[in-house]
């Protein structure tokens, strides 16, 4: 078939006895039903050659615009919830992504160039997830492979000043490239926040390894948010080292230990990581505690929903869905003039609630907490 | 800048002073150094307005395949080890990929609609990782949401006939789609003969709820390939639950504790999911026994990345590049012929050794395993 005739919507629609709505609603796929109108107007199109001058308009007209997702991999846990976010937004502004993978610095520049050279309009750059709160997936980039970061992002960005670049996440971006991320102070604070609220009065915290910045940021924050708000910790109680289930079960046990100092013990535990939560909460079992009874886990991970233990954890989340709005957002509105600036965003993070936090709370009817939009 | 003007390749060369395949791979993209000659020939493009020529006859162009990606999440573990290496596949074949997300039926619907009113040139539908193969994720779908599945993706290729489907995993396929997944019974026993090569000549089964098909199959099959193989096993060494650290903890204490029945106990570990494998592990930590020197551990799941536990498990594994590889090559031959008949590839699994079964190995040279893709 090829579509050198000229037929119209109305010729299709006589002869296949419908109305002209029916023809377009089957012909560009929103009517999926199968059955004998969809197929009569298939049949009249192709005997007219009608579809292949649908595909040819809708190929002409400038409706379809596409943007770049160039990713570092979908096995991070904070890319995949952030890619689901993304499509969702983008669907919903009628863009569609176009997906670009790439594992180390070579095969991005490549999906970079590729990704220019092709009809796309803009560019969305996802930085895995780091540190805490990749919850258990840190596969480490090789030692001079940053990942995607802003200096790389932004060199683009300077470079093709005709193309709107959206980073999330990641390092400090530069002046060519807008960012989206999220505010990792307010991590903490929140976390704290939440405890104090189910009645807890001494935490401990179950950190990352000390060797990156947000690391130390958030042991900053829980050693001045908890002497703020008069939450008792002893130095004993914060650890650091792995995501791993056994990491977290042997330190709780120390930390629980009952030979150990004044004679208190945490009622609540911050753990970044989730398998540091499931191992601490396995080991609290073996000493006769019950969550969230007993002691109140809360997790500063994103990595929401790669489990089923039996226990569900409380997590503070990055506000994905908004973040992604932002980003399309940010593209579609994109730098004309030559005073442009970009947009650099910081969205606070959520709290989910679930079971491992469950308990009354203390205080009145004003610290409701917001209704989350997960889940 | 409009490109009304017809300003050639070789004026802009010419102008730039730089030949015209410099111009060509700076237009394009290819050339990715910002430095000197890149900014002459886009100042030379600008001045000339050729950069909207190009991108114009870019459009005008057939070079760009897109194909459709409709996956229900990149949150599962099956479905995003299968992204990556699809991403992989196709941009090998210079292929594009516009990526749908449906979380439920009625998005998917409405994602399959779009894709095919959109510039698409054929679809790929990836259903979700199912039963033990998920490792630690399996957030279920509604009751009455089957996810991706054969049936729809078979409708949707039977009434757009000119166009190309595969669907990835999931329930049997129709006459109308293309197929390609993985071969589940030969799971099992690869996993055995794996054990019986490193000396193991006792052996336990901690599986799946045994509520799917692919769960008796792979009880079934454990069965008789022990029963073959010689390899010895108890009926309460065969246990079934949730893919929990608890329940691997637990099923293990009680499989390994003294008082059961024949004074023997297993060699061998299979483990249908990644969390029982840890749980399974601290467990036999509890009881003295080492990993691999006393017991081995093989894990029946796709969760390869997503864990840092300080012991790595030996999995076996989804041959993703292959599948990848067979998908984009299925598109690639379209169906033109009235005798076209789809394709239905199985790929059976291969073993990622890791620390977990590492142990010298029984026979000779001649049982080595095949050099993996992975990794």
């Amino acid at each position: 078939m090829n579509g050198e005739n000229n037929v119209s919507i109305i010729e299709v629609a006589a002869l296949a006895d419908v109305s002209t709505a029916t023809v377009s609603r089957v012909l560009s796929g929103k009517r999926t039903k199968n059955d004998d109108i969809s197929r009569r107007v298939r049949k009249a199109a192709q005997s007219l050659n009608y579809e292949a001058n649908y595909a040819a308009s809708a190929l002409r007209s400038d409706v379809t615009k596409s943007y770049g997702l160039l990713i570092e991999t979908v096995q991070d846990t904070f890319t995949a919830q952030m890619v689901d976010a993304l499509e969702q937004a983008a669907n919903t502004a009628d863009r569609q992504l176009i997906l670009a993978i790439g594992m180390n610095r070579e095969t991005r520049e490549e999906r970079l160039a590729t990704l220019y050279s092709r009809r796309i309009d803009g560019l969305i750059a996802v930085a895995r997830g780091k540190g805490a709160r990749t919850g258990g997936d840190e596969s480490t980039n090789g030692p001079d492979d940053q990942g995607i970061q802003g200096h790389r992002i932004a060199d683009f960005a300077a470079s093709h000043p005709d193309f709107s670049v959206v980073q999330i996440s990641g390092n400090a971006p530069t002046l060519y490239a807008n960012w989206v991320g999220m505010d990792d102070s307010g991590t903490i604070q929140l976390a704290i926040d939440h405890l104090t609220a189910r009645n807890a009065t001494s935490i401990a915290f179950l950190g990352d390894f000390p060797n990156n910045m947000l690391t130390a940021n958030m042991f900053a924050t829980f050693q001045s948010t908890s002497e703020i708000t008069s939450m008792y910790t002893e130095p004993e109680w914060s650890t650091f080292g792995p995501h791993t289930v056994e990491r977290g079960y042997r330190d709780t046990l120390g930390i629980f230990s009952p030979q150990s100092g004044s004679g208190r013990r945490p009622q609540g535990l911050i753990c970044t990581s989730l398998h540091v939560a499931i191992g601490a909460r396995m080991a609290l079992g073996q000493l006769g505690l019950s969550v969230p009874e007993d002691v109140k886990i809360i997790c500063i991970t994103d990595n929401r929903p790669f489990t089923n233990e039996e226990l569900e954890f409380t997590t503070v989340s990055p506000a994905y869905e908004y973040m992604a709005e932002e980003t399309i957002r940010l593209l579609e509105s994109r730098k004309k003039s030559p005073h442009w600036l970009p947009a650099h965003t910081m969205f606070p993070p959520h709290i989910v609630q679930r079971a491992s936090t469950h308990a009354p709370r203390f205080g009145a009817s004003d610290m409701e907490q917001p209704a989350s939009r997960d889940q």
